[in-house]
């Protein structure tokens, strides 16, 4: 078991990694507290049981899975059901499952009744190292990615690695391109490890080095005034690969690898990042022209009206912000 | 001038009261920063002029004006003429008007790209007393009255009373009733003043005590964890009177005074109540049999799945939370 302690301007949090800890919630949960359990359709019936065991006054919400569901649609959906049960300010709501339920379920809780406890229970690789860690929930509109959402610190976020283990290939490389992320942009030796190693066995390991680099991050710039934009490397391009396809054609981690390789100019960082995403079987071209591009990338968050934030990155684990017009 | 100092755990803040203040809103404003104003159809149009005056680089969205225009579909609205328009996060939010301009108007800043500035420039009573400090925003649910919304601290509030006097007698009254409220639950000398002076010769005075009281709930208890929610004496029943009748029959502040009544036990204190209610043309009767009212008091955001808190004042000046089961 590992722990990492979250320092936050508006709540201070634990985070805890742990092997098979999906059977050990009780641990964690209080029996006498309403949670409400929030998940896609998708997720594997065992999860939401293991749940239910150690919080036996809970309601279950679910909603289609996949991206699309980040929307006001299903934002509205819920929040009407949370009153239909009349769900009081008292209640906790547990978001189990992928990158798309933290975000969507996290800014349920930042905003019903003003704000109910949250708990991310993160199933899959990608929201293990990154979303559920650091505040960040949001849903998408249709010009833009997380372009209405918080800040928004859960309580508490609970990491069982031991879930990864039913997640496809594809799902699981998905968060790869987010752990190479980190390897970019802050650890050298950690980009190499994932390019030597097998990261499959030792997962608790690699998830917490991730998250040590996340930490870094959200603790010296909560509100994402300057220095975490960094973990936007890849993003920006990436972000606007999702929107232009609609987000039916890339995952996350699939449009940040393309958005990665987008802003590399040198060439023995490319060669050694290509390398990296073959191994994790992510795709390294794309045909769009890059001008298609160009309109979604003026809804993304991180631009200002003078100038884009473009993070990139010169030497493997050394990331800087450079300010580029469109 | 007065100006009273706003210390919060998200962000501090200063109140400006100062007749005349419209005119010169270049003192606080920066000439170089989009500002985005944001105000219903029914603010005099020189207002809107005014503001325009000192930021050149400005976008104007209006909506119907009423508390229906706190939904949902108004929300989506101005975000989507926000990303039409390209609005970055360098932008302000200005909220030029009411207390639903500034609910509506806050919650849009509060999630817009995670957060934007927000300056309240509240033009009648009771969003000058009351709801541009605070920080609390919110839209309205079909269910339940500011169901969905945040804490929010604007990082500015310019208060002008001269803008009072464009105000029908009715707004101004429904702003009365919360000035009203701040005597019953914290200040005899301040219920007093108001039962027996001319409030509208003396404005500046008036709008400054009554923020005074309001500061102090709202530095003890940011969150509305406890102490804050005596603010919401009047607030229970006031909120099922404005459901009830669909926000269509009371103004806030009139149901509020109804919801006042209500919770008075005490003979003198509600004599009292009466008198200073009457001295206001505020309402103090309603047909509706209360029983009606409780599937919306059971929306309450005050209400846990145990008990409902329900503010009490048994001497004028003085208010406890008494905790009640429906």
């Amino acid at each position: 078991m590992k722990t990492i302690q979250i320092t936050s301007i508006q709540k201070n949090y634990k985070i805890v990694i742990k092997n098979n800890l999906l059977n050990h919630l009780s641990d964690y949960l209080d029996v006498n507290k309403l949670y409400v359990i929030i998940s896609d359709d998708k997720i594997p019936f065992e999860y939401i049981e293991r749940v239910q065991k150690a919080c036996p006054n809970n309601l279950i919400i679910t909603f289609p899975e996949g991206e699309k569901s980040k929307s006001f649609e299903q934002y509205e959906r819920i929040i009407s059901i949370l009153q239909d049960n009349n769900v009081t300010r008292d209640a906790c709501i547990i978001a189990l499952g992928g990158g798309v339920t933290g975000d969507l379920s996290g800014f349920i809780a930042s905003t019903y009744l003003r704000g109910l406890d949250l708990i991310q229970i993160p199933t899959s690789l990608l929201a293990q190292i990154d979303s559920s860690v650091g505040g960040k929930v949001a849903i998408n509109t249709e010009k833009a990615k997380n372009s209405v959402g918080s800040f928004y610190p859960p309580s508490l976020v609970l990491i069982d690695p031991l879930t990864l283990k039913t997640l496809s290939l594809r799902h699981f490389n998905n968060g790869m391109a987010e752990m190479i992320k980190y390897g970019m942009i802050y650890s050298k030796d950690l980009f190499d490890k994932i390019l030597n190693d097998e990261v499959k066995e030792n997962l608790e390991y690699f998830i917490y080095e991730s998250l040590i680099i996340k930490k870094f991050f959200v603790e010296n710039d909560e509100f994402d005034k300057g220095l975490r934009q960094i973990l936007n490397f890849g993003h920006t391009y990436g972000h606007a690969y999702e929107a232009y396809y609609n987000f039916k054609r890339y995952f996350h981690g699939e449009s940040i690898a393309l958005g990665m390789l987008d802003v590399c100019d040198n060439e023995i960082v490319k060669e050694e990042l290509l390398k990296i995403l073959h191994k994790y079987n992510l795709p390294t071209k794309d045909s769009v022209d890059k001008d298609s591009l160009v309109p979604y990338i003026k809804n993304d968050k991180k631009q200002t009206k003078e100038y884009l934030n473009l993070i990139v990155v010169d030497e493997i684990g050394k990331a800087k912000i450079k300010k580029v017009r469109l």
